[in-house]
């Protein structure tokens, strides 16, 4: 039986991400480096356990720009046409990473309000259209099966972590809403700095409900860097308040930890007015589910 | 039935540690602020189903000198005075905090050759005498139970995350040592840029073995942040050798995730040479378990 293997070139381009998501240049572990590529598949074609079946590469996540895709493709293109003519290749991917608009998703449900009455804010200018039209031009001639991996772009925007306002503290000149998420069920506020709208499931209704202030919108875990949001502009909270944090359905439940001994909440899929349970929230005897007695 | 509580103040001390755990500042969302503390306990004591019975504060995690904890002893100590002589309190918990020494965790076994003959590293000047002799001339006229909240300082050196080299690679200028534990089972270094010791279990023998030169130790997990050490000295390294991560005790396992789909690892009881399996190794089945079908 033989492998099928589709090596991993680093186009070293900059995708202009965060640190921790760019995944392209030479400062990286992934991937093989351009001039190191024709020996690496050189070498596997003679291994009879390999298969050779394809090129892929990968420049980095959350990518917000068009172009930096489309540089990489013009950049490996040739290389790939090379690789075409001597090996059956099969397909390229072009990895994944399309970006997605973090502080637009406001489009429906939750959002709508927020959308029209809420602060501006600064969006993004990523779409599908600006996608392909950077990338089809330097892969039309390359005449291959193409693919992409598109996994945050299409899932990141239809997940929503629904969370609970359980008190609202003034301290000082600060004011905080602690909700009953944590950072153990979504990290990328911590981990990445990232952006996620916040919007109170309730639209406000009156003057006052309406009014705009800043908030932090924090957790209850043992630590600072528990929070969803610093010095966010929101409408007036109140502590039993559902906020739906918006744009969590990618690197949220998959992130998630039992820190703080925190079992992990239940998932449901929603279509219009309608939902079922997915996943059931987890138990305290889950968490000691693997514990055994040992001693020694 | 009443409840016994312990309210906490925040003394508004820096305790120069890492933004993400650093508790007692207004900026924080813990804690009651020592001007407003009278007001609350007077409050409470109003409650007929609340107990009081302590004090309690917290200033922050890891601190690595002594003199941010008695700072905030003197700061609070005449409001727990004052406290005293109105209500029925019992105890005064100064909080945890005290930072461990990550950088010399290589007094035996696997760090012992590694503190002979490794870099040499900065490490810490604090210890159990520094803090005693920092925080009991202000507790000693309190003349009050006092608790101390010790967990990492307790076993945060006992812990030791294994992982095994699964490649080395080399890019251009970079040399990646590659292993089988990814930031999803210890996230400190991506988090909170922490710096954990790490050494070869097989010490190395030879001069070249012995041959220090600077590699990115990183997990299998698909972004950039899995990493466990940057342009680290280490010793020649070769695939399948075994590293201990040191100091993994505390914030380790219980921060892990199943991210990339991975099951957490066993947790093993080291005595000696005797060890006993204290937590089964997750399976694929683990993952999935309360998971549910649904459809809407």
């Amino acid at each position: 039986m033989r492998a099928p293997i589709a090596l991993r070139v680093n186009p070293d381009v900059d995708p202009h991400t965060h640190q921790y998501i760019s995944t392209g240049s030479q400062e990286n572990k992934f991937g093989i480096a351009l001039d190191q590529v024709r020996a690496v598949y050189e070498r596997a074609a003679t291994m009879s356990n390999i298969e050779i079946v394809g090129v892929q590469m990968h420049i980095g996540s959350q990518i917000t720009e068009a172009k930096p895709f489309a540089s990489a493709i013009e950049k490996v293109a040739p290389l790939v046409r090379e690789l075409k003519s001597k090996y059956a290749i099969q397909f390229f991917s072009i990895g994944g990473g399309m970006g997605i608009i973090y502080r637009r998703a406001l489009e429906s449900g939750a959002g709508k309000w927020w959308r029209d009455h809420g602060p501006a804010c600064a969006g993004s200018a990523f779409s599908v259209r600006n996608y392909a039209e950077a990338i089809v031009p330097p892969l039309r001639d390359l005449a291959i099966r193409t693919l992409v991996e598109p996994g945050r772009f299409l899932i990141g925007n239809a997940g929503v972590l629904l969370t609970r306002v359980r008190y609202i503290k003034q301290t000082g000149s600060k004011k905080f809403a602690i909700v009953d998420a944590g950072m153990n069920d979504l990290i990328r506020p911590a981990l990445y700095q990232s952006y996620h709208e916040i919007v109170p499931v309730k639209q406000p209704k009156t003057e006052r409900e309406r009014k705009i202030s800043k908030i932090d919108i924090v957790g209850p875990v043992c630590e600072s860097g528990d929070f969803f949001a610093l010095d966010r502009d929101m409408p007036e909270m109140r502590e039993g308040d559902l906020l739906a944090i918006m744009s969590a359905g990618a690197y949220g439940f998959v992130m998630a930890s039992n820190y703080n001994s925190r079992p992990l909440p239940a998932e449901a899929l929603v279509r219009g007015d309608k939902f079922a349970l997915i996943r059931k929230r987890q138990t305290w005897e889950d968490l000691v589910r693997e514990e055994v007695e040992g001693d020694c």
